[in-house]
């Protein structure tokens, strides 16, 4: 039985993060259901941003010694707890993108093969229909460095494809597109049993859900920190390397940031102790300064009652949709509570981008994946109960008053 | 015969850059003779900062569609004037590091070497004593990607080192400590020749002073814009390849922004045509909101009287101090005008690093690079004659007073 108004708005009195709302700048008559893609803006960016600013224009280069030159590390302490992670376990560094590359380098250099040998591990194993960068880059990296790249069917166990030439393996531990959590302890055993190593690229599970990288004996993990997080957009990513795991090779971006002594200017490379090896070459302070800001807010966040949230705004949203969708030729992907991340992932194939266009002219932002997705996500931050209400009843009515059919052939902008 | 104040500030009554200074803060009381490290903060650049944090606030996902996708070819296109080169030859993505490790396998992979054979041209060339991160990520690479490293030592000609084995030599026009203008057009040639490729590293001549790619017949460069382009802390960098040298390999950082079409999410890399695969992961609208309200200032100078007075304000800086540095035991290591970028180096390795902090403590700052180099860089849109003027009298000052010898067990700070 669907909730009326009346009751979700009892359900937002007694939400614990409710407080949270108030803390980021909305616009007017949105509901925001794209905090996967990019995160909504916590009004103390804006403060931390005009002050770098300022810092930049009155400290000039002596800015480098009042905080940003540490940022990296800084950042990574404080996104620590949120990952279940050590201070000087985390870093915040580059993107994805370069972080796995530098991991799979490390892991590989660590596994002692030397040059002119016959490689023991040649394989990359990643997941097929994992988030693309991550399958491109384990790509670029086997190309170049001359590796096997195989790929783990979407969905599939790794059981089979996890034999003694598998050097490391790279999986989400949240699934982009289908939302799906994967048992990140059960397959960290797996993999470390088997002799090799996994990374994992926690971009869909930071900030959406406890994560508990000690716990689950994690080695090796990457995100970013513009989604869930709400570091701005294009914010810098991170990187985490168990304590016992770092100093044992070299990563291959190597740059002056990650020497042990930058300002030595040494002729010789000479990496830096724990995790500050992994830096490279000079970060940007203002795009560090909206993620500290963030990550401020975030201490503040209990994590046992954001997931209990997100799981709620997630059936709700399901439950008021539950007697439309299958007449209109909608499946919906979403798993069960305990596999889930913070999505919903709904799929028409024919018209599932006309519909996320309908919603988003009437100032329901959610996204749309090829080929047929459209995902909603769920930030617990800053969306009530009344907002996800609000948002099943206009994909109500753009689905029964039709509204998608007029947008069917509009031209499918680069990002939606 | 040393200029009088009089006649510096007639200088400045016909320095047709004068008006630039306006366009940018300048905190009062301050000489900034380090716009080589970090350069100053154009007023514009706090608006456009501003302006892209309004529009994470308002547009959220959708400022994707509004120009941030599109940012690195369009400020490469806006940067490309500066260097002598055309409109879809620069990209501004990453640092220098990064577009560096990514031109050298580029390069490596356009040679045609492939899996299993003996490589024909196994050695990268760098030079000792460039900037460390040139060095160590060609280190990172060779040792990643099983190149051999070999170091011309410093100011040496190319000629001993340039073998049949040599893949590739990564160079700086200006360097960094010296000064040194490097002829970049009769090296370009002496490469080619050998069958080698040369990257240029741009960091210390692109806007300090008319860079000319095309005439040079460079194939491959790279550089920063936090310098004399005034980008911001940490800015982008960019990279070139001119265009007859586009698609014929893949990078190795492949990353989902690098691929042709990026939102069709398909499983296998493709690399984008023309300079768009060199993108790699997201980069940061708010990092290149800065940057691109400095390149739009830039459009406006004229690079030839650009030359001009920074050679002017090398000569008024070094004519001022002549007669006393002799006496301080400093030496004047800056070469002469055909053969040197836009800083001067003074040598002192005792007392550099005192000197230094003593000017600083009297508003001049300059810069300290070990061993023993005091390092002035003259950014000729934001500094007056009567600046540089005065910057000398205060070294005079600072010298003739011992004003440094209280500070010379300073602990030495990160980056001064």
């Amino acid at each position: 039985m669907p909730l009326t108004l009346d009751e979700v708005r009892e359900q937002d009195r007694q939400d614990p993060l409710a407080p949270f709302r108030s803390r980021f700048a909305l616009p007017q008559g949105t509901i925001y259901l794209d905090g996967n893609s990019l995160g909504a803006q916590p009004s103390a960016a804006v403060g931390a941003v005009d002050g770098l600013m300022a810092q930049w224009r009155d400290s000039l280069i002596q800015g480098w010694n009042q905080g940003w030159f540490d940022a990296p590390e800084r950042l990574g302490d404080r996104l620590a707890p949120l990952l279940g992670a050590a201070p000087g376990e985390v870093l915040v560094t580059d993107t994805i993108t370069h972080n796995i590359f530098k991991l799979l380098g490390y892991i590989v250099e660590g596994q002692g093969i030397t040059e002119g040998q016959e490689r023991a591990r040649p394989v990359i194993l990643s997941e097929g229909g994992n988030f693309p960068t991550d399958g491109y880059i384990a790509q670029g990296f086997c190309r170049f460095g001359g590796f096997e790249h195989r790929v783990v069917p979407e969905g599939e166990a790794l059981d089979t494809y996890l034999d003694a030439r598998v050097a490391a393996v790279v999986l989400s531990q949240v699934h982009y597109r289908t939302g799906r959590l994967r048992d990140m302890a059960a397959i960290t055993r797996q993999v470390h049993a088997s002799g090799a190593e996994v990374i994992w690229d926690l971009a869909h599970s930071a900030g959406a859900l406890p994560v508990d990288l000690t716990a689950c004996g994690v080695r090796y993990a990457v995100g970013c920190s513009y989604k869930y997080l709400n570091g701005g957009p294009g914010a810098p990513a991170f990187l985490y390397v168990r304590h016992d795991c770092q100093g044992q090779a070299w990563q291959p971006l190597s740059g002056w940031l990650g020497h042990a002594a930058p300002f030595a200017f040494e002729a010789d490379y000479d990496p830096a102790p724990g995790i500050s090896r992994f830096r490279t070459g000079t970060h940007s302070p203002l795009a560090f300064a909206a993620l500290e800001a963030s990550l401020t807010l975030w201490q503040e966040v209990d994590l046992g009652q954001l997931r209990r949230k997100s799981q709620r705004l997630i059936e709700l949203f399901r439950e008021s949709l539950s007697d439309c969708l299958g007449e209109h030729g909608i499946s919906d992907i979403t798993p069960e509570e305990a596999q889930r991340g913070s999505q919903v992932g709904l799929v028409e194939r024919e018209h599932g981008y006309a519909i996320v266009q309908a919603l988003i002219a009437r100032g329901v932002i959610g996204d749309y994946r090829e080929p047929g997705l459209m995902r909603f996500g769920f930030a617990p931050l800053y969306l009530s109960h009344e907002d996800v209400w609000r948002a099943a009843q206009h994909l109500r009515e753009v689905l029964a008053e039709g509204e998608y059919l007029a947008l069917r052939f509009q031209q499918r902008g680069a990002v939606t």
